[in-house]
């Protein structure tokens, strides 16, 4: 594989990472020659932005591709990567929590480019900032996947397969935890009459402390300081919510815990 | 009170938002007279930024202030307001789960400033750009307290005692929770030997994305997908960890059931 000369890609998937990586091998300049979902509309829709061939079935996969891109839901790699045709080419998927291994297993050459980034269909990102995790299944392989993910980002990293795993495990936290937070703020302000963006310099300053401080330091708040009325008054607040509560509990008895031992070990250092 | 002459301040606290308001009382031209902490340690650390008074006792508060800012963590402001001596001035409250009550009951002049952001002593912040909340007493109370807010910060808003305490709550979803999400992310980076800034791209670009589009909205990530076979994964990761597989247990629930219902208000539009 010359990452040099145009590659032919076969994008397999259409959702939100599928979309994202069509856009930029088609920008960069390679040719997508077909994008495959089970869903034939999800597979035009895609492969229309792209002048792709659209498929629905495994069977008519074109097996000249330089490149396989899995990319679907986690839960259908091993059945479909195990379908899947012989073919030449390089097969990659973009899985955090995946191992290389489910394509190894039926196929030569395969690695994995892994996005680690919230990417959503309806949302522009400049990809050239997204940071990409390969792996290869030989140094050969590893090779070509840096170079060619070296055109797309500036931010390429290489790791194994059980790194990658706890990344995707820490971005749960981080972003996907992290994002729900905000949905709860905004379903409370709006329940109180309160203005929607009310929240935004406090969400703005919680992610600016975290490019200058460890989380650890930064952490503020009733749980924090151990403040238990407060907490009572807002698991009163939260009375019609019992679902709610048990988040406010669960997370706010951790805080108290972490703060704890973390302030422990410093006095003993 | 004439917010265009120095107003005489006896600061009670020496806590994190204390010291934030001493520092911008005194840069806005006010006389900061004294500085009330239990811990006369505390106290002084504080008073001699703003070459205040510093006292540990009650009993010396200079009974001549202008303004009297109670800004202690929040089980201890109702015994304070018990035993505060008897003063002319406005006493003034930070808290935001505490209502304007708790000084009303015991001085006439009495209102609420609650900063919605989160300030921590060894970082600066521009707070200018601090959302202030303000409450008072009477339609006078309100007025000197607005303008005296408005000297601080560009973003000055009225409100009442139970919609602070929910802007509190919210607070607590959208920054102390998030932040320790963060907490949790950087631990397990550790663990797994990756580097501690892996994770600033995504938690950039979550936020990002708050700014830009509803959160039920924004939401990635396994449990929004409802992919079982990666969450068993991630809590196998967790093994552990028996409270952060709780704690992803309880979280991954919400955001499925939540969108989920989502998705089926959206059908019925």
């Amino acid at each position: 594989m010359n990452t040099k000369t145009p590659l032919r890609i076969c994008i397999i998937g259409s959702g939100n990472v599928a979309t994202h990586f069509t856009r930029v091998f088609h920008c960069a300049g390679h040719y997508i020659a077909q994008v495959y979902s089970r869903n034939a509309d999800h597979a035009r829709r895609l492969a229309e932005e792209t002048e792709a061939e659209a498929i629905s079935g495994m069977e008519v996969i074109d097996r000249t591709c330089d490149l396989y891109l899995f990319s679907i839901k986690d839960d259908a790699l091993p059945s479909l990567a195990a379908q899947m045709p012989e073919t030449s080419g390089l097969w990659v998927h973009t899985a955090g929590s995946i191992s290389i291994d489910i394509l190894t297993a039926h196929h030569e050459r395969s690695g994995v480019i892994y996005p680690l980034q919230t990417l959503s269909r309806s949302r522009d990102i400049d990809f050239s900032t997204v940071p990409l995790y390969i792996e290869g299944n030989t140094r050969e392989t590893e090779k070509e996947l840096v170079a060619l993910a070296s055109e797309m980002s500036r931010y390429v990293y290489v790791c194994n397969s059980l790194q990658r795993a706890a990344l995707h495990l820490s971005a749960a936290f981080a972003c996907n935890f992290t994002n729900y937070m905000y949905d709860v703020a905004e379903q409370l302000l709006e329940e109180y009459n309160l203005p929607a963006r009310s929240l935004e310099p406090l969400i703005a300053e919680t992610t600016a402390k975290y490019a200058h401080m460890r989380a650890v330091d930064a952490q503020t708040g009733p749980a924090a300081r151990g403040d238990r009325q407060t907490m009572d008054k807002h698991l009163k607040l939260l009375e019609d919510h019992p679902e709610l509560q048990t988040i406010y509990r669960t997370l706010s008895e951790a805080i108290e815990k972490r703060q704890n031992n973390y302030k422990k070990e410093k006095r003993h250092e």
